[in-house]
């Protein structure tokens, strides 16, 4: 069975990202990213998920950094709705409630609820939902409540008191798969494929930032994502992070990389995958409709 | 005396912001960014700083949404050295901590440093760095150290062990001035202007990402930074965030913002600023060197 690396306690959303991509494998939980990376590359793990981008927190550069630090390939994506819900021991109702427990974004995004069902409740901020979950499961202290996913209910034995608390309902997070090569066959998509890249510019003049993007509109290629990253150390630098439709084998994608190449610093192509569907519990989409 | 909101706990990251960009001006703690925008809007502050990106974790989606739900303008910027630093009790060595306690993402950072000088010691990840030194110092276990700022240690009264403890020395987070309204006076500044746009294409046709960065390039103007960033509930359209060259009354930018005007489904300025200096403790420079 493949071993799944993901970094988390046990009913993160990142290991539901792991049951979306690749339901066949088995997840396996590490501390930080970092970890994730290097289990990786040891071959400790055949496979990794790792978040990349959130719709209300943007890109997680770190791991844009650790996908340039380490030779794997993307192999897939998937857009995971992020839910929260409110999570008591059983027999435990809103009054007995004195605490609760969560991510400083998950409690943020439940300030309404909060604000209107548990007004004089202490609000405490931990590490990650998961982590709330599983305290909240062993404690002594019966009366302080998380807010985490369903999933980390089921993990924990856990009730849940109320589901999908958060205000804003547009909360999702783009999860990649990856893998020390290129698949041997492919992950689940929503039709068509993406190619994801990474480049510098070093020392750039006026416009040469919009030269580079030319490149990609001259060859009919269509962005998808375009990120600009100021690079520290080198004045006027800056780093890329590009989604192309297509893939690197297409003739219109390889010709235009390899003139990208004779312009940029240097160029990396992270991957080319399946474009990721939008799952939102048993709900499953091309688009985030 | 100007009163200028930040969010988080004495001795975070943002007042020290406060106090590069409106040295006059007094520091008010709000517990989140939601709070720091309302107290702006209600006149209870003249003005607030935010944090908008991160060199290492990326952009603050959130305040870019809270600065196009809220009538205020950017008037200024400054780019932040982050460094962190292990802080104890008076009297307190190394041999006698037992546990670490910061920031999940301070806590990653200082990782090598924490690995070779305390191997064996707990790491305990709470909400926010300055808050980690405020219980540091109050709590009763004198064997407990924090991860935070040099300016925690000198509020809270705290020797500082080690300083630079971070493996990552390309840590700078850029901090956003606010006012309700254009500023009346310049704020510091490293030369020269840069003005900030958020706009919105619907239902893009393939191509048309391209094609309004277009309009720029072709009036002369440099880009400084572009994200893109996918809108939910509209599959296929998308929200961009730029910073441009120049002010928005130059005449170039001023005739590029309207023919942007005629393509996007919005457009909005959020405000033409000094461009921001760079800032490593007492280093101030023009550029990241």
């Amino acid at each position: 069975m493949q071993r799944v690396a993901f970094q988390g306690e046990v009913g993160a959303f990142s290991e539901e990202a792991v049951g979306v991509l690749m339901p066949a494998g088995r997840p396996v939980p590490f501390p930080s990213f970092e970890a994730v990376f290097e289990a990786l590359m040891r071959e400790d793990v055949d496979a990794a998920v790792v978040p990349i981008e959130n719709t209300l927190f943007g890109s997680v550069h770190v791991n844009y950094d650790l996908l340039r630090e380490h030779e794997v390939r993307i192999v897939g994506e998937v857009n995971l709705r992020i839910r929260h819900n409110l999570l008591v021991r059983h027999g435990v109702r809103y009054e007995n409630i004195t605490c609760v427990m969560s991510h400083p974004q998950a409690l943020g995004q439940c300030k309404t609820f909060l604000r209107s069902h548990l007004p004089d409740v202490e609000q405490r901020a931990v590490y990650d939902t998961a982590g709330a979950a599983k305290r909240v499961a062993t404690i002594e202290d019966r009366s302080v409540a998380a807010i985490a996913s369903i999933k980390a209910a089921d993990v924990y034995d856990l009730h849940v008191l109320a589901e999908s608390i958060e205000s804003n309902h547009q909360n999702y997070t783009r999860f990649l798969a990856l893998s020390r090569s290129a698949a041997t066959r492919s992950l689940p998509g929503a039709g068509g494929s993406k190619t994801s890249i990474v480049y510098a510019l070093g020392k750039t003049e006026p416009g040469s930032l919009f030269r580079a993007l030319s490149i990609f509109a001259e060859n009919g290629i269509d962005l998808l994502k375009i990120e600009s990253r100021p690079l520290i150390g080198i004045p006027g630098s800056y780093m890329f992070y590009l989604d192309l439709d297509g893939s690197a084998t297409d003739a219109n994608v390889a010709s235009a990389l390899s003139k990208l190449q004779g312009m940029a610093d240097f160029v990396r192509v992270l991957g080319s995958y399946p474009r990721g569907m939008w799952v939102d519990g048993s709900s499953i989409t091309a688009s985030p409709a």
